[in-house]
């Protein structure tokens, strides 16, 4: 079915990813149906339609496919039956594959090494006999992560010399987990592309993130790397998506580690993991290039062809994370500052309240 | 009262400029409320909330008004006794006495000139033997323009060698009118530029503008004007809103003739006409500017200070008028096209259904 404009998209999940996923649409003439659970949902503001029902609500969830011309959303974590359910009336993008592949860190880890990519070493970990023979195998210091469900460092515990490994295991609370080495690395990078329905592959100038307490605070473009590694991160990034017949923005994030040999520094990649989604390290692409990862992923998903990615000069993207978000004052006087809140009421610890974008003039471009 | 991200903005009309300006004041975590008479508008789609009634309806507006921190419109023929009852409930920006101005050509007119500032030769016709004067005072060929409620074009009659007078006249059904003769101009300019409540004030980059069956076709910036014609049209646009004590995005339109001197050539600018809105000549901002001429106004209306009004390189903005929207596949697919659609349904011929926008690099910057 070719999807024009006047159609509806809808979108599962009502944060700030929806909502600049259903500016983007409008831009394009595109109505927007966002489908969440909480009544206060910031992307609801800017959409023709919304629903407030819960991802297992068979009825809302049927009504809420045949008013849309396809089904994408702003979060990895859709339940399988939602996505299948969904899938048996309009097309959802990306699709149930790419959700089972991103949503357990175990089955994403050995899908990228099958490809032939690098991750950090890893264990399966069912309980906790095992865990003390995967501590072992893959190192101290080392993280037990829950297999599924996970974000911004939510169900993981830090394993290190001397921890008690059964109180390691209990506080996952029985989940199936993994066990993942430590990368030592030098930087942080993502990778923001786009698959079109052709199969048409673009990606963003590669993204440098800073975390903090496993949050993004800092995304810098370009990245300080060789333009030889950010060439291989860019063609990971697409061997990815290509193996996953993907469609829509897909983000890789990616750590950077730098050696030194007798022929001069050499850089390793490792994959760290895999968003199927527009990404907050993309978020500068709104101010910062001609096409956004919003508009992208909705090119994509409507089976249009992709956007330039071109940028507009050096870019800077800080994240509002709490009670930082009352900067804003500031932010708005601050010279060529541009600045994005997302419309949340409440503001509360690690909670991402908006963002402010920076761009320079590019000397390098 | 200060206002915050998290309140509401009330608009006054439901096209494209108010779908523009609510997808600005989202960026900024306001809300939207959008009134609008006609219940199928485009700026609904991407709203808060919306009020499907007539701009008389007393009762509508007083809950619209309380539901807002601030009251603006897309279009400058807000009835004078909806813009005063909404006044006394909430700030409107900008304010009643900018309508006053700006909707009756001839008040307007006298205003300019009231400043020092050029204009086409104009006067005042009431009746049908008025215009024979006017007309021989004018010269031909000259328009006959119905003071209020004008606009693309509309309530205008022609007067060419050998009109009948009389049936010209009657064109405009007793309208109150006035007659304009016509500037010989080399271009059409605009300047788009914003007036805070300190009386910041900042303008865009000149925009050259064509125009098609008094229907803006092209908007170009730079323009081709030297530096001090540029300069001279933008301190006329800040002449225009100081004396307005305005708040908000203004728009000014230009005529610029040039002529040949003993000391080289000579600009001189006339302007045509205000509009005390974000204007169609200003939509390349969305895309080519670090602040649009949207979040601009949005700014201003709340009190908050400007923002940059910096280009990221030369500019061509088209509009899509009627059937020329139907060329949005191929838009997609040009390089570096930025492609804005406008949600409306109905194709009309004259109908602004979209714009496109490019952006090449300016080697001069």
């Amino acid at each position: 079915m070719m999807i024009k404009p006047g159609d509806t998209i809808g979108i599962l999940g009502g944060g700030q990813l929806a909502r600049m996923l259903a500016v983007a649409a409008a831009r394009l003439g595109l109505r927007s149906h966002i489908y969440a659970p909480e009544a206060e949902s910031p992307a609801f503001h800017v959409a023709a339609a919304h629903t407030v029902a819960d991802y297992g609500d068979e009825a809302a969830l049927a009504r809420f496919a045949d008013s849309v011309a396809v089904v994408t959303y702003e979060f990895e974590n859709v339940p399988a039956r939602t996505a299948a359910l969904l899938s048996e009336r309009r097309p959802v993008r990306p699709g149930a594959a790419v959700l089972a592949a991103s949503q357990d860190r175990l089955v994403e880890k050995e899908f990228i090494n099958s490809l032939g990519i690098a991750t950090a070493p890893y264990a399966q970990v069912d309980d906790a006999g095992v865990l003390a023979r995967a501590v072992a195998v893959v190192g101290r210091p080392c993280i037990l992560k829950a297999r599924r469900f996970g974000y911004d460092g939510k169900g993981q515990a830090l394993v290190r010399e001397g921890s008690d490994l059964a109180g390691v295991f209990r506080s996952l609370r029985g989940a199936p987990a993994i066990l993942e080495g430590f990368v030592t690395f030098d930087c942080e990078i993502s990778v923001v592309a786009a698959r079109g329905e052709d199969g048409e592959f673009r990606a963003f100038d590669v993204c440098e993130n800073l975390h903090e307490h496993h949050i993004l605070t800092t995304t810098t473009v370009p990245s300080r790397l060789p333009v030889e590694t950010a060439r291989e991160a860019i063609a990971i990034a697409k061997r990815i998506a290509d193996a996953l017949l993907y469609v829509g923005v897909i983000t890789v994030e990616m750590f950077v580690t730098r050696s030194e040999t007798e022929n001069g520094p050499v850089h390793t990649i490792k994959v760290n993991e895999i968003a199927p989604r527009v990404h907050n390290s993309g978020h500068w692409t709104i101010d910062g290039a001609v096409t956004s990862q919003f508009e992208q992923h909705v090119r994509a998903i409507c089976g249009w062809p992709l956007g330039s990615t071109r940028r507009h000069g050096r870019i800077e993207m800080r994240n509002l994370i709490g009670a930082e978000v009352e900067q804003w004052p500031g932010l708005l006087r601050e010279e060529g500052a541009c600045l994005h809140l997302y419309g949340k009421t409440a503001v509360r610890t690690g909670r991402k309240m908006g963002h402010v974008t920076r761009i320079l003039p590019d000397e390098t471009a």
